[in-house]
């Protein structure tokens, strides 16, 4: 148990940039370093800290959002996936992410990368060697652990000598490139096989033998509620929904599913609604979507930053930040917005009737915070009373966060206008 | 939206008698007033407060733990369900439960009642008036809502013209008489229909508009955690357990439950662990059990009043109190126990391991607490350390609540011996 | 077992007319009597014989397709229902239905009700007695079993004493009334509780304990494959699917039932793909459809009757039969057809792919049958080779049955244009 | 569609021996011939003649009932698996079963094998070739359908070009060596994915594409009832049952799966009650039962002879043939018994009253037969009415096929007299 004596990791939910909603399996290592250096120099101030290079960097072939099936992989001796040289070319000579990883840290920010849960299924038939075991891959892999999108691994089997040392072996090597963020997929919601408590753990103590601080991610959702303790006493974040993207249909749901999870967000522990599909888009997708700018509103983009906010999910960044424009920019930066991101408290839902629906939060000085959101889809003009964000307490003030403009308020209301789709984020005062 | 200006009901978990457990539906009168009397004596002192009569005050007939289907029920002239005259004496020339209330008043205590979701069958048959409305019972009755283990209702159609006006005079009526609690049952967790959504809201409307304090408790269980957010915005405790007996693979069961529900209890709104089957049971049961004093060993009696208190869950006392020894009130009259079920927060498991399992709490000012548990049919000698209950934190002392002993801290953790289904309840400092 | 002596009901698929299409619950005497008029002068030759009064007979107040909730019922002193004397007014002193089963069988027909499993719920709450038992309605009450979709009745408790007597109670007053067909529902496919087995068997018991023939049907649909052989040892008919109307998308998934449940007709026991709603329906609905002719087009309603009639569904008309044209007419008096659906065997699906299906089917004289069914949105010209019919024979000639025409046959082969929807029915020599 | 000329391939329920019940993975071709030469001296003339190879014979280092994961397994230039030569040494040179084949057949009997559905995993990853085709085994492998119990291959998926290729090369190959019948398997109920209908499909054409007459038997199951129509236009058997052993808790259960499926059997077309667990059983086992004779009594024995027998499953005894008792091979060889199960037609149950079941059938010339078996654990004496096979029919006489002897028919009765788990097995006239 001594793990427990550690500082908390994630106290406060991440905040970052992630490859995936830009560039699928694909990202370049020109592309990752220079969205860090846009992070550093626009966004670091405010708190933006992780540089996450998504699914498939050891894949030499990967080229779009889909997955080539059952194609070589670049791997080390020890079973252990490696960058692609030809996309990370830095990697080259064995070094594997650490120059990658020191250039970020060089920049202040903290490097993360995605890995699939599971051995890769090459090492597997070729019975590879695993480093501090006797077993081979063909030993630990389980017999009946795949991954339904995604033919890259099979899973390890908790149950085989062998499997403890792979996944010390995995984050003993991260540890050594530096990385300080991993996101695990086809682990939190398999369609298959529902969650992999077991491997979990396996991470989880793996994570624990190193010396580094490394936020654990787990991918896919919806994640189950039944299992949030479990998910709570292992991760740092884990996802409360399937895929998110730029559609409203998946932001509506998003307020019911952030309902059920807003308890469990607490510090070093963080339900995630996913990345925020902002900005510029599909680069290299050749699903639906294709390039573009995020298809979400203006109103849209507000209402969704203010949900993720107040409820505390993790803010992963999903365009390609180099080409944000200066409201996808503002979207970003708002000092009080992100404030309350860091150090609210008590995120949860007081109100919804119909397409209306009220979220209240305190920051750590006890200052309130009321959110309204019009889920419909014509305009809507309400009061809303104060008193919502706190039974029996009365308050003089409200700022619109977003606006910057003082609301006024009468007899302990305020008249509120919001187009469809659209929100409001009070400070109480 | 203005009930939310109220002050908060139940804003610590609530603590009482229920008759169920020893009288099934069969309680009468002067075993109320008996059960108050000692209550008021021996446990008010301690916190302990609501009286509560539990299911079919209003049949006749009723004489054990088995209801009798399709019987007529006592009821007054706008289909509401009023106390049987042969038991409750003092209901007799349309007095209902306002005699009785008074005198529990009158001994500082408050005084609750049960009733199924619904109106009567009878006044549906009967199209029978409805206070407040021209719709009768038939018009507002669901043709299709029954509940599966008991026939004297119908539920209510939401939609219909009436309904409201139904259970507001319901609540109005039971304002008048005097009632402090509500359990309504048959609503929580129908095994038919799922959750009753629809009704608890015309429930809540109800007593809104009354001008009485009522905690509103929802029966049966398990609730479902999907819709936790529902429950908690509109009741004060819910059951997170399907009927709880003094068997320990209930027991053993209500771990994995209240690891679920943890998260959701707060002030104004607790996850209830169902009835504490404690001392003299089942003097009216027909049931399995029979006439007797709790199946529980000592040592599941300290297990389960320690779970329930960690994680705060109604404390409602299940027993004829008056037969209590000296043990059984021993349980419910431990004052630092009883502080951390009065102000504790953050109650959550924080190890678990086979049949090993750790919980924390703090109190309101800061304090620490570390409960263990041995879930296993053997024995237990293990070391605790303290810094589970707050990584990076050190405690020097650690009082064990139940025995009163200082226990020896040596390099951060204690030695603790448990016997099979045993536990401790520490508190650091 | 002595029952199993008796000569075979039900030996050929049942042919009639049912209320429901065009009345709903709200039949009136002079309309059955009018219908049965019809039968005896236009179709008796061609085999259809049973008159059915549908659902709600015994409720005088019943004026549409929708049923009154909760209201009072015409019964007899003994638990059971009898018709509504305003409704069936030579029902009147106590005759029951006797008059009118007289005057159906003056015509050469026969007599057929439709009753709701179990007991009328207004005999419960008053604890009304059954004939041959001290046991009353309340004893016999199930206390958790009622129909979804209509308040009339409480399901029977099977454990009780005096259930069967009630049952047996029942069926001997239809004898006595001269019903030769009853149809059962809320029985074949609860939607609250599934299928109910135990009150099937009860039926079962109460009809073979009668001296009279009576045909036994249960509703509604659809009935689970899984019990398919405990309907075909109880019942003559069942339905495999829910309620069917004139609607497309129910006649092109009924394709998929019959392929199902092809296997289980034979003397006896005949999956029941419900009424054709031919003709003139709805004449007092208040539902979706109004007062109409069908919305069939003719050639789906060839396909509907083709395919009844190959997989030997019982035929019950839907319609109003006084206003039938001469085409609907058309569709039940063609003698070759029926001569199909009299003594077919081994009717079953040899071919599907797409929206292109063949059926084959034998008569009693080894004659084969090939029906082509085209259930695409585009007209469809396809060669049809004979041999489908029966591997390894050649058929020289090809009747169409509906056109009387002769096919020309090609190497085996005819070459069919069938219209959107439409379909060919051939009987090869 | 002109595969339906044919015909008709399994018009009698296949009769057989198969290695799985007494060698698991691991049959070696001495052992194959032996079985078969025992097969031709004392079976063949009662109708037995498939010799069965089962689960892979392409695995050089299978040595029991258990499959080692990931092997390389022994595979021609075309991606298609060929016999280990260790173990079959006929195969040797490239010539697979052929030789092996050439010799069954020269004893008068068919020779058949076991395959997994799909291609191997080895293939895929390697992208080897495919005869016919540009596309390799990378190309048609589908990224998502494994089976979750062997690790042999990976699933084709149905809409890549080359996968019809692939299974039309298979059964060439099985075409050349002389294979009359093939068990596939993982395709008639995978516990991950349901019923794998498109490459049934891909199958049934690839046979049909073949010159040789292939009996195609379909694994494991239970199947689901509701695609029997699909199996039976593709299969000419199928698996109701997850694999069977010699626990009377199987035989037992199979009494409602046979009551399902019964309608189902048709020639050509059989629901399949799987392998025979009698005589030397579990040679290389290393799971539960071991090497040992049948654990089913004598009775046992006999009541699932004849239930196998009335509804007509497939025969394919299990054990190792070369050691069966004298007892053994009476149950093979009852010339009345076969000539049920070779010419019965509408084997069905007719009745069942908690552990007593009755089954009727009739065989080609009408003769009628009658089976009463004992499911209980107590012995059963009972009066059988004949009628049971027929109603309104009277039977003089009826022989006990078993025991050989003339039952006294009294009042159209005969008095039965069964042990637990036993039955009789009545001849009528």
């Amino acid at each position: 148990m001594s793990e427990l004596n550690r500082p908390i990791c994630a106290s406060t939910p991440p905040m970052g940039w992630n490859s995936w909603d830009c560039y699928g399996a694909s990202v370049r290592e020109e592309e990752v370093r220079g969205n860090a250096e846009y992070m550093a120099r626009y966004l670091k101030s405010y708190g933006w800290e992780y540089v996450v290079v998504d699914i498939q960097w050891y894949e030499p072939g990967a080229y779009s959002s889909q997955y080539r099936p059952f194609v070589p992989l670049e791997m080390d001796a020890y079973s252990r996936l490696i960058p692609a040289k030809n996309r990370f070319p830095s990697s080259a000579g064995g070094k594997g992410f650490k120059p990658l990883a020191d250039y970020v840290h060089g920049l202040g920010l903290k490097f993360g990368i995605h890995i699939m849960r599971g051995i890769p299924r090459q090492a597997v038939h070729a019975a590879a060697p695993i480093l501090g075991t006797s077993a081979t891959a063909r030993d630990i892999a389980h017999p009946n652990s795949i991954c339904p999108w995604n033919t890259d691994m099979y899973g390890v089997d908790p149950e085989k000598e062998g499997s403890q040392a792979y996944y010390d072996s995995l984050f003993r090597l991260y540890s050594e490139w530096g990385v300080d963020f991993v996101k695990v997929d086809d682990i939190a919601a398999s369609r298959l096989y529902g969650y992999h408590a077991a491997e979990v753990e396996l991470i989880r103590r793996a994570i624990d033998g190193c010396d580094r601080e490394i936020v654990l991610s787990l991918s896919p959702g919806p994640a189950d509620l039944e299992v949030a303790q479990h998910l709570s006493r292992h991760a740092n974040m884990w996802r409360m929904t399937d895929d998110y993207w730029d559609h409203w249909h998946l932001l509506y749901g998003m307020f019911e599913r952030c309902e059920k999870w807003a308890a469990f967000a607490e510090p070093g522990h963080w339900p995630d609604c996913d990345m925020l599909p902002l900005g510029h888009l599909g680069i290299r997708s050749v699903d639906g979507g294709g390039d573009r700018y995020t298809r979400f509103t203006r109103d849209e983009q507000i209402t969704m930053m203010t949900l993720w906010v107040i409820c505390r999910s993790p803010l992963m960044f999903g365009g390609e930040l180099r080409d944000n424009d200066e409201w996808t920019l503002s979207l970003l930066t708002n000092e009080e917005v992100l404030h309350l991101h860091r150090y609210g408290t008590g995120g949860r839902i007081v109100f919804r009737e119909g397409d209306v629906t009220v979220w209240t939060a305190r920051d750590e000085e006890g200052q309130a915070y009321l959110a309204m959101f019009n889920l419909g889809e014509g305009p809507l003009v309400s009061r809303l009373e104060l008193a919502l964000a706190e039974a029996g307490e009365s308050f003089p003030t409200a700022m619109d966060l977003w606006s910057r403009c003082e609301m006024e308020v009468h007899e302990g209301a305020v008249v509120v206008s919001l187009p469809p789709h659209g929100s409001i984020l009070l400070k109480l005062a």
